[in-house]
This record gives C-alpha cells, structure tokens and sequence, in this order.
C-alpha cells in the first residue's frame, strides 16, 4: 500500500460545486490509513510551488459542510498553465513533504498537468499516484458525460432566462442575452430549458460550433420580432466570424494568449447596436445582457444531480487512488436518463488532458441558430426541476 | 357602496413579485360584492385605451397562485407615462365599461397616472376609486418604508456580490459590478449585504447619490488593492460626474428623455478601462459584469417578507377602496426590525406621484464610497436570510 500524504488543489474558474469535490474527497480521505496528511494547495500548483498548504484534516465536518455549500474555489484557484520548469517545482514540493497522492479538480488543463507531473514521477521512479477530478461549466472535458459544475451553472442560464422572457414578454423589444462559452456552446444552449410554451424565448440561440454570420442574425431576427413581436436571444461569448475572428472583444488578452470575453459587455453592446441599425426608425426597443461570472458562483442556484456528483466524483477519486490502480481522471457515465441515473469511472490522464470537446452536431438545428430535442433530453436531467410559468 | 367592475393594471419595469400584488388584489376582489367583474389590462393604460381586457373573474386559484411566482408583469407592462390626452382616453374607456374601481401596481409614474384619472373624475362627478399599488426594484417611494418587488432584487444583488466575492477570493483582481439604479442607490447598497468577515467585498460602494470622481475611484482601487490584494466593487448604473454627466453611456435616449443605462455594458467597460490604465503594467486583472435585467425577474430569488408585503399590499388596496374611504396609494409602516414587523397605511396619491426618494445621508458613509451600519439595520431584515459562506 501506498503511504503518505495527498495534496489536493483547485484550478481554472471556479463553479457552484467545486467545493464539494474538494469535500468529498477531504472526507474520504480521512477514512484512509493509506493517506497520512492532507494538504490543501492555496490557488492550485501556484501555491505547491510556495509550498503554500492548508492542514484539512482537523476541520470540523460541520465547518467543510459549509464550505461544500459555498460557491468557487474555497482554497483559492488559479489560471496558470504550467510549463514543464514550474511542474518540476511542483514536483520537488511534492518529494520533500512526502506527497504520494495528488488530486487536482479543474478542467483540461489541470488534467494535463496532473499529467505531466505523473510522467516526471515515473522517470524518478518516485512512487506516486495522481487523480484528475472533472470540474468546469464549460463542460468540454473529453470522455465524461458531463462535467461537475456545468448543470448547476446551466440551472442559472436557464432560470435567468425563464425569467429575462417574462421581462421581455412585459416589455416587448428585442433581448440578447450573451452566455459563458469560447469554444463550446454548452451553456449557451442550456437556455432552451427556459422555454415551457410555444412563443417562449429564447427565441434564438447561437453557439461558437457555428460561423457566426452578422447579417444572417440581423435576418432571424426581423423573422422572429415579425411573428411573435418580440425577440430574446442566447449568444455564446466565443462567436466568430468565418475567419475565426471574434465577433467583438476589448481586444485584451489573457496569459494563455486569449482574447478577453468574460468580464466585459462589448459582444452585447455590438451585437445591439446591429440590430439597432437594422430596426432604425421603427421604434424597437433593443437591449442587451452579458451575464458574466454570476453564471458561475451564484449562491443557492445549484442543481441537486450536480452537488451529488461533484461531492461523489471527489470521493470515487480518493478510493480508486488508494486502491493502487494507478493514474487517472474521473468520468462520469450515464446510465439511464429517465430517471436519471449515472455511475463512475476512470480514464487516462492523457485522454482528458489537452484537447476538449464541443455541442455534437445532433444537438444543434440545421440553420445553426437553435438546438435540437435531443439536446434537451440530454440536459433536462442533469439541472433539476425548474418552476412552472404562470400565464393569464 | 360604489358598484361596478375594476381593473387592475401593472407598469414599470419588472419585479420578482409584481405578480403577488395582482394576485393579491384578484383574490380579494372576488370576495366583494361591490366588484362586479375584474378586468385585468393587458400593457397597463395602453391596453386600457385599447380596451384590450383580460377577464380575472374565472382563472382557478392555483392558476393565479402559479403567476403569483412567476416574475415579470403578468398581464404585461408600459413604459408610457400618459399625457393628459391619454388619461382622458382611460377615462373613456372606464366609463363606457362602468369602471368604478382602477387599481394601478407601480412606481411614482403610475401614481401620477392613477392621480390624474381620480382628478377626470372628480371633475366629471363620477363615481369612481382609484388605488396606487407600490411596486419598484429601485425603492423610491415616498411615505413607505420601502416598496415591494425592492427586497427580492436586492436579495439577487446580495447573493450576486457573496458568489463573486468568492469568486475574486479564488482568481484575485479587480472586479467591477454596476448594479441598476439611475437615481437612487438602494439596491447597489444592498451590495453590502454579502459581507460576512473582514475582507469581505464588496469593498467600495459607489452611489449616485454622491457626484462619481474617477480619480478619487481609482485612489480607492489601489488603496484597497493595496490592502487585500483584490478589489470588489459595487456601482449604480446612474454614477454621474460633478456636472451631473453620466460617466459612461451608450448615448441613445429612451421615451422619457433619459440616457439608456440599463442594458449596456457601457459603464463597465469604462471603469474597466480607467482601472486597466491605473494599473498598467503591474498585472492586475480587472474585468466588470453589469448585473442587467436579470436583477428583477429572476425566479426562485425572492426574498419571503417581500412576497409576502407585495401580497398583501393587493389586499390591503382592494379592501381600502371597497371601504369607501377613497382614492390613495398603498404604503407600508415598519413598526420592528428585531423581530421585523410591518402594518399598511394609506397616503394621497399626491404624496407619491411625481417626486421620489433617494438614500438617505445617514445611510451614506462620509467618504462616498460605502454605506453606514444603519443602512444594514434598515435592510437586512428585508432580504430573507442569506447562507453563510464557508472558510478553509
């Protein structure tokens, strides 16, 4: 038997649930003799690099309770894609304080890392043992079904929408709601569930999986105001043109070489002042929302199936690590979804690292500006029940 | 006794609970004798001038207890703000239907209206009730204590600022929230709220009751930067400079002359920018959201007494004018905070037409830049309990 301690970390945006991975995995932990210490890394390989930890084997349960309940990474996160220099820092933290067990919850990146530092490990015939576990609202991981933190972050679209159509159905005009999603359309195509009767909004939905034609919206739109006098619209912050541009960004970039999206209303305020210029003169009343990092650390809108599976995917994690069966990344399987039942499993590091995964064809409509029935029965499931709308 | 049929109308922006105030004043009409049919008006007076009616008399109880739920004007809303034309032809319209009662859910525009009509009235000596139902996110009621439909947005922005707040703590840097509010502050201030411990954002809090100046703004940023590393700011949408400018619009002018604040992402951005410039070349990441429309009709985020309060000032409005004892407008008395307690009065429709309110002094901190613990006492009983945020 493996013996000694774990360190576990959080990265990328936080969501919803992290917390519970993080809490599920400090609880199951405990319970094994195999695992001698638990350190909790303050803002990912950041702080193992500092050797930065916090001791989580003394918290009450009442008090991690607590934190499980509470939104984004409570040991503090970070955005750093680490190269193979600061991995070997990683690395040297882990060989002098006795680490035998990592867990890192994240998303792509994380997994690759987690990676790369169980190829160095190896080389140095350093016995170890490194577990992904799945976290990300982009729910882009490979091989997984879903991952933890999407259907809560997808609950929040969908009600912000239920409600936002009520509010364009009080006061007509058009309503371009931009969602979270560079490359994946996931959550934008989450607000289909805010629909319960025929006329409901979103009336439009535009994922990043499709050009993104300036001209073609302004059309839908003029079709849609024509029919139900009225129009709200879902974007993913990511469209691009057909070249791959950005349909509107500040022009910032990130550390990783991304233009910014998140964290500025310039796509809504664009994709407006089109639709502005194409209703001149008629009087129609155009605004636009960007719902920006709410999506994701919203207190109390969390669905129930994805508590449960963040919690249980953090839990799985430690005991498949401390059974001696080796590397790997948490998944989730579905098995059945009405009534919605999953199972978990594991898969390779490298199959989840890197690489991600995008909205399948089958989900999105032939005219690339809705999704399809079954898109919604794959997601219905995942995001709990929603409130019935009351008409007169 | 005064027979004849009502009609009740909602207008304004949105509330979480517009809804309860109809269903309140439904339900309670159909208990009185003195009503002979509820007509319920599509789009406030522009469908009164249309006559353009929904009967009220025969929806089932859990039909109308669904709408009550549901956010957003049921019956629809107006932005217009009538002319003395317009009020004549409301006038026509209740005449010819033998309207005796008219119930009127709003701000300060739709007292102005319900007080023009009750004048027409007067003049023409017909026999006629007209009742103000208080409703606003931005709590600038005169006479009441607070109006129904601002707890449940304030709630939305509290719980908002708690996620993002630990949303900051996990990824530190600048993050700016504008919040809605031309020229009352109330609901930023709400803001506050999310704070449970020392270091808790928000940590700057920007009124419009006080002129914005963008240097003494990004003094403030480093000052706090400086202090915890990160920086979570909340801002109304109405901040203007010295000269009463907006510091930042989109330019366009809705129907009642006013710059559009809501619905862009024009302010964010552009505080976003003078803070990017502040810190230039220190990397600090700044990034700004501007809650939007989501902060009023959101479902599920309702706080209870405010559902409650909204309720009952429906009732208390239609027993009021099935009384006899004439035209006003619903308010309501705190009469406890510890326990919170409340009682509904009645004020002249004069008192709360036209002018409105705003932060009070005491409520103001002498710097500008946050509330007072008095503003807590005032609001905190409002918005519900809120979920403690978990530490590590």
């Amino acid at each position: 038997m493996l013996k000694g301690k774990m360190v576990i970390g959080q990265s990328g945006g936080p969501t919803a649930v992290i917390n519970q991975s993080l809490v599920g995995a400090v609880l199951a932990a405990r319970k094994e003799e195999a695992i001698t210490g638990i350190l909790g890394a303050r803002h990912g390989i950041a702080g193992i690099m500092k050797e930065d930890f916090v001791d989580l084997t003394t918290q009450s349960v009442e008090q991690l309770e607590t934190v499980a309940q509470t939104p984004a990474a409570a040991l503090g996160s970070v955005r750093l894609k680490p190269g193979r220099a600061e991995c070997e820092r990683v690395f040297e933290a882990f060989k002098k304080n006795d680490v035998r067990y990592f867990f890192y919850i994240g998303g792509n990146d994380s997994a690759e890392t987690a990676h790369i530092i169980s190829e160095m490990a190896k080389e140095a015939n350093y016995d170890f043992c490194t577990v992904h576990i799945p976290k990300t609202i982009d729910n882009d991981l490979r091989v997984t079904d879903h991952c933890p933190g999407f259907a809560s972050a997808a609950r929040f679209v969908a009600l912000a929408f239920m409600g936002d159509d009520r509010d364009s159905n009080a006061l007509p005009g058009v309503k371009i709601n931009v969602v979270m999603g560079r490359h994946a359309g996931f959550l934008t195509a989450a607000a289909a569930l805010a629909r319960q009767a025929e006329g409901d909004g979103p009336h439009l939905i535009y994922l990043p999986e499709r050009v993104f034609d300036v001209e073609q919206f302004k059309v839908d739109v003029r079709r849609v105001v024509g029919e139900f006098g009225r129009c709200v619209v879902a974007v993913s912050e990511g469209v691009s043109d057909a070249d791959g541009n950005p349909i509107a960004s500040s022009g910032e970039r990130d550390s990783h070489g991304n233009v910014q999206l998140s964290g500025t209303g310039a796509l809504g305020d664009c994709l407006s002042a089109h639709v502005k210029d194409a209703f001149k003169g008629e009087g129609v009343r155009v605004r636009a929302d960007t719902f920006g990092y709410l999506q994701r650390s919203f207190p109390t809108i969390v669905s129930p199936i994805d508590a449960k599976e963040a919690r249980e995917v953090g839990t799985f994690g430690v005991k498949h690590a401390v059974s001696g069966a080796g590397n790997g990344s948490v998944a989730i399987r579905r098995v059945s979804s009405v009534p919605y039942a999953s199972e978990y499993f594991m898969t390779e590091l490298a199959n989840v690292a890197k690489e991600t995964t995008h909205v399948a064809d089958e989900y999105i409509n032939a005219e690339g500006n809705d999704v399809t029935s079954a898109w919604l029965d794959y997601i219905r499931p995942l995001v709990g029940d929603l409130p019935e709308i009351g008409r007169l």
